[in-house]
C-alpha cells in the first residue's frame, strides 16, 4: 500500500469524460525476426514472464472516502492479466489511416479505475504483414521517462528472448482497506501537512522574487508569461474524440541542422514543429496576432531518482517564433527562449513543485476540473498556451519483443481543454518518431500537420546546407 | 425543436460511466447476394440515400441549463455521417468468439451526447467471408420496437435496393438555441405542470387499489412484488465492461412447444431461459433462496402509435419458477404467472407510467442514479429482479442491406446495478436469436449460459413429443 505523490494523484484529478489522462504508445514490430511463430499467445506469454518487473501493472488505485488524501496504490487481488491483453484487427487494406484510426480510437477511451490502469491492443491485419502493439498506461502511474523505463523493461535487446531474473519474493497481493483504515491513514497524514504547507508558501515566494529580479536584468529576453500565447482555432474546449498523425524524421538530419545553426536537438525539433505548424495556419487562411506559445513538460528526475516510478515532471513555455518568415531565424529566436525558460523553470525548482502538488485538495481540485470541463470556460478566455510539445528520448538501439524487432514507436500524449494539439516526440534507433494527438472537432486534418514537418524539416536541412559551405 | 418525453429522457437520468443506456443490434450480412461489390462504401451510401426515413439519426440532444426540465431534440447543424459509421475488423481466424467480444467491446462504450446518439461498426474478417454490422443507438431515442422500425427502413426486402422516395421537403437543421431560450421555454413548460401532477397521482391511487382488491381475489395467484427475487451472485453493482453471449433457436420448434403444452410463445421462451439459468446456476453450484425473477419489458404501444418513434413500455415482473425440477411444470407456472403480470401491468396502465416519467425532476433523478451507483448500493440490497428477458417480434421475411442478405439478428439490451444479466431476443426469418449482455465481472461465462438455452429447449421439444403422442 502507497500513497500517490501530489503529482501523479493531479492527473485523476483534472480528468474528466472528455479528458482521459492516459499515455499510449503505437509500436510497430517485425514478426519476420521472430525465432517461433509470432502472435497473441507469444506477445502474453513474454508479459506474463515479466510482470514482476512492471510494477504499475498489478497495481489498482484505492480511493479514500471524501476524497479526504489522495487515493493509494495497493496490489490488485483481483488482478487478471487477460482483461488487460486484447486482440484487435485492422479493416483492409491494413495500411497507414486504418492504423492511425485505429490508434485514436483506442486512445480516446478512458480506463475503468477499478482495474490496473494499463492495457495493450494486439493489432493483426497490418498491409505488410507487421504487428501492432497500442498500449495505454494512465499519467497517474508513469510519466514520459518512467515509462520509457517500462517498455524497456518488457523488451529485449536480442531477439532470442533473455531468460528473466525471478523475483526477489513472490508477490503478493493487498487486502482492500475498509473505509475505515482509509480514513484513519488520510487523516494521520493530513495531520503533519501543516509543516509542509508553511515551507511550501516560504519557498514559492522567494522563487517568485528570483525570478522577477532576473528578468528585469537588461540581459534577459523573459519567456512568455502564461496567458501570452494567441487565440486560434485550436484552442478551444475539446469533445471526447481524437485523431492521430504519425510522421519520422531522421536523427542525422536534426543533428546535421544543429551542428550547422546550434542550439540543442530539442531546438531544432521545436523548430521544425513550428515550421510545421505556420505553414497549417497559413493553409487554413488563419491569421496569428503573435507567435505561438508551446508547453514544453521538462522531466525534472536527478540522476539517483532514475527507474523511480511516477511523474518528476515540470514545464517551460517558449514561444515558437512563428511570426519569422525566415527558418533560420525562427530557429536562432527558439534557442534563446529556451534558454531562459529552463533557467526559470530551474528556479521554481523541482521540489517546490512537488510540494504544492502534494497539498492540493483533491475534492477541490476534481471538482474544480468537472466544473471547468463542463463550463466549456477554456472556450472563452486566452489560451495558457497553444499547443504541447513534448520530446522523450528512447533508446539508440533496437529492441525485441519475444523475438520480432521493433520498427517504430510513436508516442500519444493527453490533451485538455484549450490545448487541443500534443505533438509528443520520442527517439529510437536513429529516427525521430512524431505522435500527434488531436481533437478532430478542434483539430481537422492532424496528418496533414504530420506531413508539413517533413517540409519544415527540409527547409532547415537545405538552410545549414547552405551555412555548413558558407 | 421537440422536448423529450420523460420516458425517454429517464433513460438519460439513469444512465452512469458503468451503465451506459443504448440498445445495440449484431447483424451479419451475407455479400454473395450482392448484386454489386460489397463493403463500406456500399453500406454508407445506402444510409446516406434513406437518411430522411431515419429521424432520430440526424437529431441531437440539448440539454436545458441546471437541468430545469427534460432535454431537446434539435436537427443537428453540425450532423457529419462519417463520426458515425466506422470501419472495423475481427483478428484471425475472425470466428464466433472474435466477434462476441468486439460486439461487447464497442457495446461496452458511453456514447458522446454531442452527437446524435447512434453509431455502426462495419466489420470486415469474418471467416466465412460474411459481413458483419454492429449498430448502437440510444434508448432515449428509441425502445425495441421502434428499433425495430429503423431497422427496416433502413434496409431492403429484396436484393436490388428499392428507390427511395425523395424526403417531402429538404431537410433543415436547427440553430442550437442559447441558454437564456431554453430556460424560457422550459419554465414556460414546467408552469403548466401542477395540473397533469394531480391528474397522475389520483389515477395511480386509483390503481394501486384496485390491484390490490383484485389480488385479494381467492382465484389469483399475485405476480412477485418487488424486492421478492432471491439474492444471487449476479445481482450485485456492475463495472464498466461487457461480455456477449448468441445462441439462436427454430421458431418451429418453440411453436410446437406451444401447441403440446399451452401458453404463448413468449412463455416458451421463459421457460427455454429458465431452463437454461437453472442448469448455469447448478454448474456453479450456487442454490438459490427462491425461484428467478424475471423483468419483462412490455411494450404499451397502441395500434395507432406504431410507426411513432422513442419510448412506449412498461414492466412485468414474472416467476421463472427456476426451483421446480420438471420442465412441463415449470412452463405451466410460467404462463399462470405471465397471465396475472400482464393484467396487473395493463391496470397500472400506460398512461399512469408516462405521465409520472414526465414529471421526474431532471437534476434529482440523475442525481439519484449517479449516488446509486457510486455507493454501489445494489450490492447491498435483496433485487428487485434477477434478470432482464426482452422478447423483440422481427420480421418474418428476409431484408438485404445494399444487396447483401440479412442473416442473422442478434440484439444486445443494457444493463444496469443489480441486473447485470440481459437476455433479449429478436425472431426473424424463423429463427429466435438470442442476445446475452452480461458484466463479465459479476456473470462470468455467459456463452456457457447461451449454450444452455440449446438443451433447455431440447428437453421442452421432447416433453412436447411425449405429450402429442399421449
Amino acid at each position: 500500500m502507497q500513497r500517490l505523490t501530489g503529482m501523479d494523484a493531479s492527473f485523476l484529478y483534472m480528468e474528466t469524460p472528455t479528458m482521459p489522462m492516459h499515455v499510449s504508445g503505437l509500436y510497430i514490430y517485425d514478426p519476420r525476426s521472430a525465432p517461433r511463430s509470432y502472435g497473441f499467445d507469444e506477445i502474453r506469454a513474454e508479459v506474463e514472464r515479466r510482470l514482476h518487473l512492471l510494477p504499475p501493472y498489478r497495481r489498482r488505485l484505492v480511493e479514500v472516502p471524501f476524497q479526504l488524501h489522495h487515493p493509494l496504490w495497493i496490489e490488485d487481488p483481483d488482478f487478471d492479466l487477460d482483461y488487460h491483453l486484447r486482440r484487435a484487427a485492422l479493416p483492409s487494406p491494413g495500411g497507414h489511416r486504418e492504423l492511425a484510426e485505429l490508434a485514436a480510437d483506442i486512445h480516446s477511451r478512458p480506463m475503468d479505475r477499478t482495474r490496473p490502469l494499463w492495457d495493450m491492443h494486439i493489432v493483426e491485419g497490418l498491409e505488410d504483414g507487421m504487428m501492432a502493439v497500442i498500449a495505454r498506461t494512465h499519467h497517474a502511474a508513469i510519466d514520459g521517462a518512467s515509462g520509457v523505463d517500462i517498455t524497456v523493461n518488457l523488451l529485449d535487446i536480442e531477439p532470442e528472448p533473455a531468460p528473466v531474473p525471478p523475483p526477489e519474493q513472490p508477490w503478493k497481493p493487498d487486502r482492500i482497506p475498509s473505509d475505515a483504515e482509509l480514513v484513519a491513514y488520510a487523516l494521520q497524514s493530513l495531520s503533519r501537512q501543516p509543516v509542509s504547507a508553511a515551507k511550501a508558501v516560504r519557498r514559492s515566494i522567494e522563487t517568485a522574487f528570483a525570478i522577477r529580479r532576473r528578468n528585469r536584468e537588461p540581459d534577459v529576453n523573459p519567456p512568455p508569461a502564461p496567458f501570452a500565447a494567441p487565440r486560434t482555432s485550436i484552442n478551444r474546449a475539446i469533445t471526447p474524440h481524437r485523431s492521430f498523425g504519425m510522421a519520422e524524421i531522421p536523427l542525422e538530419d536534426v543533428k546535421a541542422v544543429r551542428k550547422a545553426l546550434g542550439g540543442t536537438v530539442n531546438d531544432v525539433i521545436l523548430a521544425v514543429c513550428a515550421g510545421a505548424l505556420r505553414r497549417w495556419f497559413d493553409d487554413r487562411g488563419e491569421v496569428l496576432e503573435r507567435p505561438l506559445v508551446a508547453m514544453c513538460p521538462i522531466s525534472i528526475r536527478t540522476e539517483d531518482q532514475r527507474g523511480a516510478l511516477g511523474n518528476q515532471v515540470s514545464s517551460m513555455l517558449t514561444s515558437l517564433a512563428t511570426d519569422i518568415d525566415d527558418p533560420v531565424e525562427r530557429l536562432k529566436v527558439i534557442q534563446d527562449g529556451t534558454k531562459h525558460a529552463k533557467e526559470q523553470a530551474g528556479a521554481i525548482g523541482a521540489e517546490a513543485m512537488t510540494q504544492w502538488a502534494e497539498l492540493a485538495a483533491p475534492a477541490v481540485a476534481a471538482r474544480a476540473a468537472r466544473l471547468y470541463s463542463r463550463t466549456r470556460m477554456a472556450s472563452r478566455h486566452r489560451p495558457i498556451f497553444n499547443v504541447t510539445i513534448s520530446n522523450v528520448p528512447g533508446p539508440a538501439f533496437p529492441l525485441y519483443m519475444a523475438g520480432a524487432q521493433l520498427q517504430a514507436w510513436y508516442p500519444m500524449g493527453p490533451i485538455n481543454d484549450g490545448g487541443g494539439l500534443n505533438m509528443t516526440v520520442m527517439s529510437y534507433l536513429g529516427t525521430i518518431h512524431f505522435g500527434l494527438v488531436a481533437c478532430p472537432d478542434v483539430v481537422p486534418e492532424v496528418q496533414a500537420l504530420a506531413d508539413h514537418l517533413h517540409t519544415s524539416l527540409e527547409e532547415l536541412v537545405k538552410a545549414a546546407e547552405v551555412a555548413s559551405t558558407v
